[in-house]
């Protein structure tokens, strides 16, 4: 194992009827800022409990952070949030609002252009209070200190990191009219997000590895399930639970991590607007084809445990785990071959470039370079 | 799932050489009280490494916190404390100095007995703020708000609430020479910290479930590797991660939990000064014989999932799965009835007594009474 210090001091407010508590969450008197996506919070009646309990604040809504949240939307939140001189964040939405209203908080207490935080590079301590109230369970980021930036003038996408949430508000009932295409590419992503902490090296830490394969295994089990019905609260719950729980710190303590998948999925994002869980299901299943070798002692574990692959050949057994996996994608109804999207060589190229230009050194192995991303994508077409 | 609220924010620093750290994490200029249990850390060199690190600290040391630490005890320190006007509290031991050094941080800022504290039953916020350093993998106390408080003139022991730690540093290598019946005992007190939170019914949580079954099934694969070699830094680090992670609220999100063999086990530990690990050696398998078959559910579960018990009719396998749990406490080194530690009918009679006399209504099904506790013990003779 090795050395690691961790902290995670969000609080975690889950349950039905909840959001009805942000009123004894948030001070009195503090000038709010809501941050939504789009309209879907007026459809599943999470607006009107959010109004209702915030209804004794000031508040300003900021709308339309979308998927992917750029920096040109962003900069008109924080310019409002200025003009408003709000003290306090509430973002009401996913992943995406989440991350954008991070950005946010940084940016209102900065005096430059938001973009520059993010090309620092560096976590930003000094930020504006901000909690959420959670809406489609997919990156964790109602419970972590990062959020991932675009800025579509160039089409870039980059890691962000400043405070976390200081509370975040888990309401299972909230997910049942999610589109199915998303609540598939939320369970993609929280299944990535714990194979890029998991899927190195077998023996780093016996109790994190478990914890990582019972949060695959949990949404092996529950993904068919949500497919034939959405409503069931305990399914939501626990697919709500595992989000939260795959990006959390909680797996990661003390073992290596990898995040080469990740990397190279937010170039699709960025050059297709391919939804993130998405080009996660496409990159993976090919970056383990790729890095059979250094990986296979953990694929075979992965196998056995997670898949209860058991006979068969070392090689056998790690292509059939693959299969496997890749199927497991499909199952949720999400394509994994770049062909199937029209994506091919012009976007491998890109790719390819993007990585040798900026040096690219990314896995666990730091080898996962322009060249081996191109062949992670050529072996995903 | 149930409605919850968690929130930990205990900072982790775990790692060889980690106790260096401790004057990057305690402010500059505090008046610290460092508590410990007997002499073994001057032997470890865990007391040379603490004092080298906060040597350009104003510092007093309290000796002789006991295991079950006692109110008669931690009055002394409180007395030390308010003379010397310490502003910070350093707890460097087991469970024991941890628990008792809770409750000194609450006493050093109350006028009154601080007996008084533990009798109120309601959880103290107003603490000096506390640290520590962990010597001996068990109860969890380092990452939890959590004591057991002892008073030797009546043979009693109840809990306590108060603030988390800010920090708790964990060095592996500090458990290398521990004695092989404290680590015995350790691995005991974490299997059933996570049984408390487990062995209800199943369904509850996925992901809570393979979380706890996780770390049992760490501790049974671990546990026989430690009695050969308790050197080996790996397993010291998951035998150490498990525990704190076994009691910090990180397997209780959403789920009911037991806690009866914990009430039914301190009494032994009053009555008759067993370590507390040991009791619930003895315990355990009594609760699982006579509440079988409200937890029959789940007992098959945990026998499937973390023994692989799969054939037989139902009654067999949960025959078999208890015996297996009894089985796996023996293997620690640890002794599993009350005969054979001579103890009898009086015993049991008295706890009966004690449990009556308080109305105990203990269990996920609040069914463990008096009448139940004595079943319970009669199991295990």
């Amino acid at each position: 194992m090795e050395n690691f210090i961790f902290q995670n001091p969000v609080k975690l407010i889950m349950g039905r009827g909840m959001i009805a508590r942000l009123d004894k969450e948030i001070p009195a008197g503090k000038r709010v800022m809501i941050t939504f996506g789009g309209g879907s919070v007026k459809k599943n009646g999470v607006y009107d409990q959010v109004k209702e309990a915030l209804k004794d604040y000031f508040t300003v809504e900021f709308w339309g952070i979308e998927p992917n949240p750029s920096i040109e939307t962003l900069r008109k939140a924080i310019v409002l949030g200025k003009e408003n001189k709000v003290d306090y964040l509430l973002a009401v939405g996913g992943g995406s609002v989440i991350d954008g209203t991070k950005l946010i908080s940084a940016g209102l207490l900065y005096d430059g252009d938001a973009w520059d935080l993010v090309m620092a590079g560096r976590p930003v301590t000094n930020t504006v209070p901000l909690s959420t109230v959670l809406t489609l369970p997919a990156t964790g980021s109602e419970m972590n200190s990062g959020a991932v930036i675009s800025r579509h003038e160039t089409k870039e996408k980059y890691p962000f990191y400043s405070n976390y949430p200081l509370f975040s508000i888990l309401d299972p009932e909230v997910t049942f009219t999610l589109p199915p295409h998303q609540v598939a590419c939320g369970i993609s992503d929280t299944f990535v997000h714990v194979m890029e902490q998991y899927m190195t090296t077998p023996g780093q830490s016996r109790v994190m590895d478990r914890w990582a394969e019972g949060i695959l295994q949990t949404l092996i089990e529950i993904a068919p399930k949500i497919r034939e019905n959405q409503h069931d609260y305990d399914l939501m719950a626990d697919f709500m639970l595992s989000a939260t729980m795959g990006l959390n710190g909680f797996i990661a303590m003390g073992v290596t991590q990898d995040w080469a998948t990740h990397m190279i999925g937010h170039e699709l994002t960025a050059l297709h607007g391919l939804t993130h869980g998405h080009t996660l299901a496409i990159v993976l299943p090919a970056t383990l084809r790729v890095l059979r070798k250094s990986k296979g002692d953990k694929i075979l574990q992965y196998g056995e445990r997670v898949w209860g692959i058991t006979s068969g050949t070392k090689e056998e057994r790690i292509d059939e785990t693959i299969r496997r996996t890749e199927e497991f994608f499909r199952s949720l109804g999400l394509t994994t071959r770049l062909s199937e999207e029209g994506i091919g060589e012009e976007t491998i190229a890109e790719i390819e470039l993007r990585f040798n230009a900026r040096g690219a050194k990314y896995g666990e192995n730091e080898d996962v370079t322009g060249a081996v991303a191109r062949e992670i994508l050529e072996s995903a077409l």
